[in-house]
């Protein structure tokens, strides 16, 4: 186990845990106190950390995605809904179905562009409580953004099955999906961080770095 | 106070949290132990909640958004960053910067699209570490997403932009900033599982409802 922790770089006892919680499969026993490890385990740990690290699930939502890839009876767009689900979770507002014109909203935005998905998505109650806020925080402006953010969506979802699609073998399918799903909304929002200075500074050209630095000694 | 608790719907103890922590200003004092809140304190603590509960932000983040917001001589566009940079600080992988080819990727992404921005911005480290995951997890084909992606994300920052050019008044648009900033990823990430769920069905039509039904049963 020493020798997997220092080829994954996980702590021994971040290992034991990982295996505890069924995240981890368990090594081959070759005598009593020893067991072997193969990639599959390294692969898997590198796995672990970046749902976990990167894409901030919870140990039990890892779990449940894990549990997804391995399932091989579950179709692939299950899949999808399983790392979707995971997601969420750390998302408080999801409990909470939205009652307000934010669902309308979503509803009306769907129909215009010919969307048809089941009533259990849970992307709708997110959409639809953040619309909600936007109303309750007097933001009706910001409620605009929707037929523009779907058209973006249905763009990245057509290149997150781009990449399913590159993938052969339902097994590579599955954790594709996954870790597209999982580490993709970090990814998208990185960008928009980005392409919010390049179109802030295109429409408000206002403060240069040597304005700044003459307010900043003043 | 109590009033004030009513009105806004947040506990009295959640309250006096935030006057403590200098999110929330002080009431005028009409007598020693009374004090006069108004609309200000009722509109403030929903900005305090949307922040907190639907954008995910620490106490602490939310304080900085709120003084960018009340900071009348910042310029519009530094009032993104302010808001981009709370929101990366609750994911811990900005702190280590990529070294790896995630960060070459995204810079030939962006000279490709003729997006110049500046070196800080806090979504390249982001987006980079999540590019540098695929390739450490062996999931190079999803390193293929990122034109896309790129493109999308230009879409949003116009509608986020669009959104900020609907409001009158430094005070309001940079307020329309930091909700749209801040709440806009969730507002996203629901449209993409929406938008999965659709592409996905039409690009592997497998199971539906009757099929899981039975698969249930058995």
């Amino acid at each position: 186990m020493s020798e997997l922790s220092e080829r994954s770089g996980v702590a021994v006892p971040t290992i034991k845990y990982y295996q505890r919680e069924n995240l981890l499969h368990a090594g081959e026993f070759s005598s009593p106190t020893q067991a072997r490890y193969d990639d599959t385990h390294v692969d898997r740990l590198r796995l672990i950390r970046a749902l976990i690290d990167i894409g901030g699930l919870s140990v039990a939502s890892a779990r449940e995605v894990i549990a997804a890839i391995d399932d091989t009876s579950l179709p692939l767009t299950w899949t999808f809904g399983v790392a979707q689900r995971a997601i969420s979770t750390s998302v408080a507002s999801v409990d909470s179905p939205s009652t307000g014109r934010g669902a309308d909203d979503v509803a009306a935005a769907l129909d215009e562009a010919s969307i048809a998905i089941h009533s259990d998505n849970p992307g709708l109650p997110l959409a639809s409580r953040v619309l909600d806020s936007y109303y309750e925080l007097g933001h009706d402006e910001l409620v605009g953004v929707l037929p523009d953010y779907l058209r973006a969506a249905v763009i990245v979802a057509n290149a997150d099955l781009d990449a399913v699609g590159r993938q052969a073998g339902r097994s590579d399918m599955a954790q594709t999906v996954v870790v597209g799903t999982v580490l993709g909304d970090s990814l998208f929002a990185g960008l928009r961080r980005i392409a919010q200075e390049y179109v802030s500074r295109q429409r408000f050209p206002d403060p240069d770095d040597s304005e700044r630095q003459t307010k900043d000694e003043s």
